[in-house]
């Protein structure tokens, strides 16, 4: 009785560990396609309905909704990619993300979960030689498994920054 | 035979792996708690009897134990804390933490053990726009279970920096 | 059946999630072994006929292989250690990595396979009190079962600075 008991727990442990690892997993996908600029990879992470902004701790603190980015679908989301790779500002810098502290929750209901990870992105400009912090905060996040592939239905990234350097429109 | 040991070291790795992910799993509740500013429920994460200490690496490596904050049990940390909630000091800046790098360093024997992991934390002062690196370093650290409950024994956060700037008794 | 073939799915996400640990605690050492400033022991890590390269993005995207260090086996890097050691240039910094975003690219055929991750190499000099960002980029490996132990048989090491200040030489 004892070892069913015992089994049962490490299962749930077991489940939790590999939903972490799939989100983790997801979240490393999701920073490589920015770093490699594949915008059109990125918006395909997101569901048709999905919301994305980028907004102020401050703001976020306030409940205030104004931030850099705001978008209420995955076809808004394809006008910022598209618009982005079409402009001359975007190509001279280099991001890189790193994102950690990634924690589950809440459970995974109709395969709807939320989620949070502290994220970093750090940039180099082409007139500058050193990479610089670029953005530093928290994703928010509302998972949802559309045909059994993890998707994000919402993304709030709320940085610290009090300002963001010259690259306002820029998804991190 | 052949497939009982393997089953026998995959449980193994299983139970590390999970060992691993409830302390990555403190870690990030535990940089969460010192971001959101609510450090009361950091203090909640150590055991009655913890030691918590900051210092130098410089210090550490010649065996000095003076460091940015010293504190020998819970009640220590308790105090630290209450002070800083009620410093004007405290209010005008945001941390954030990234921890990376954990590794367990000790098998689990009466329930505690050894780990280590590597730590960014970031500041974003209100009189400067952008963040910077405030303090990087390691968290040599002994976990406790306490009623089923991970907590701090132990923990050293030894930073690299040769100087923290302005925020002396901020706990990392 | 059902639950057989639900059985199987969870054994394949567990090796994947056990092999992905396995890497992520190989980086944890990794860095380990360079912020202490374990050259041998990092020279260990590799396979006798490994290649370690550390270039910037711009090289690696336009395929030029020239970098900051190139070494074609690992009686080069032990080249690198020793020269490393014994340089008066070395010892007065300190180093710090992150590594994150790991992603396991590749089945392992024969012990060999392919990941990559994200890193980040903080920087404090002993004539500046703060850290700096020393590296940031990524790398890209191959990894390599040798008696039972994982290797790197491949490690490229792309950063995106622009420049690296005054360390050239020092592996990341």
């Amino acid at each position: 009785m004892l070892d069913v008991r015992h089994a049962a727990v490490n299962d749930r442990r077991l489940d939790a560990l590999l939903l972490w690892h799939e989100v983790e997993q997801f979240n490393a996908a999701y920073a490589a396609a920015l770093d490699e600029q594949r915008l059109f990879d990125w918006v395909e992470m997101f569901t048709e309905d999905a919301s994305y902004n980028n907004l102020s701790r401050e703001n976020a603190d306030n409940g205030l909704p104004v931030g850099l980015i705001y978008c209420e679908s995955k076809n808004m989301l394809h006008d910022r990619a598209y618009a982005l790779q079409n402009t001359a500002m975007f190509a001279p810098r280099y991001l890189r993300h790193i994102i950690g502290n990634l924690q589950i929750l809440s459970e995974e209901v109709n395969g709807e979960f939320k989620a949070r990870a502290n994220y970093v992105v750090m940039q180099v400009l082409f007139d500058r030689p050193s990479a610089t912090l670029h953005q530093v905060g928290v994703y928010y996040d509302v998972f949802r498994r559309v045909d059994g592939v993890l998707k994000l239905a919402q993304r709030r990234c709320v940085y610290d920054n009090l300002l963001v350097d010259n690259a306002l429109c820029i998804p991190v």
